[in-house]
């Protein structure tokens, strides 16, 4: 299984390719798309190409996106709407299919802990990943949200082998 | 001038295309994408190939979107982002320019008054496109917001000639 991240923002989105090797998890590639403050349509036209091209590097089996969360500020949550729209409308056009995290799920998977601070997440991605540099907080968020699909359907697989058996 | 005119939503997006003929406007195409109450992501995914093929089908100069607006809800807002970022990412992609305009310009361009009825802005576009039949509200909207960039165009454009002569 491979499962590229997405950790959509408006000025910087992370990418992240991981996938499942026979003695874990093994980090396939991981980016940032650092946009420049020009109009916004010509940044959402950047992030769209950012993840065409990364599925088309690496063929993600899925892609799994971080859920935009804003709780009060209406035009923030309007830009980082768009910012995830662009990324998904991508991702789907490309032939993947796309599922959200909220961000306390994606804590919880990688920390164990759902209001864990981004630090512990840079933290605990390098560790799994066996990452020889810390990746930076958008990286490190991207790369979490791929994880966070993995161990999501692993132990999904699990309860139904229990069931079977 | 060709202009494709989008008012994004996440269940229905409305596209048309108006072009500037000898005596007028005339509406070239407009459609509505109505679609299930399925994943968003499915949704985003639908909006992006509207959009493609609707750029594909009739070679706008110009991508005209309206601004989505909402005043307290913040999950409607990142809702209607993402509706409106995947059609932007989509317009971009496939090579087009894209610029936004608020609700409140477009209403302005085309009846004249800021804050003018959903009817009056059907009633204006069906006179000022010669429409045989009442265009739906999205529709309307998306011939709307494709009319009010031709019109800035055409003030900007008489306004350089009166600096010139």
């Amino acid at each position: 299984m491979r499962v590229l991240g997405i950790d959509p923002g408006s000025l910087v989105t992370g990418l992240a390719v991981v996938e499942v090797v026979r003695d874990g998890l093994r980090a396939v590639g991981h980016e940032c798309i650092r946009m420049k403050p020009v109009e916004l349509p010509i940044r959402l036209g950047e992030i769209h190409r950012g993840v065409q091209q990364m599925i088309a590097k690496h063929s993600p089996d899925m892609v799994s996106v971080e859920r935009v969360f804003v709780s009060k500020n209406v035009h923030s949550a309007l830009v980082l709407g768009q910012a995830s729209g662009s990324a998904i409308g991508a991702a789907v056009a490309a032939g993947c299919d796309v599922v959200e995290y909220s961000t306390r799920e994606i804590k919880l998977a990688v920390v164990g802990v759902g209001n864990a601070k981004k630090e512990q997440v840079q933290h605990m991605v390098r560790a799994l990943l066996s990452l020889q540099a810390q990746p930076s907080t958008d990286e490190a968020d991207a790369l979490a949200c791929a994880i966070c699909h993995i161990h999501t359907m692993q132990v999904a697989q699990k309860l139904k082998q229990a069931e079977i058996g």
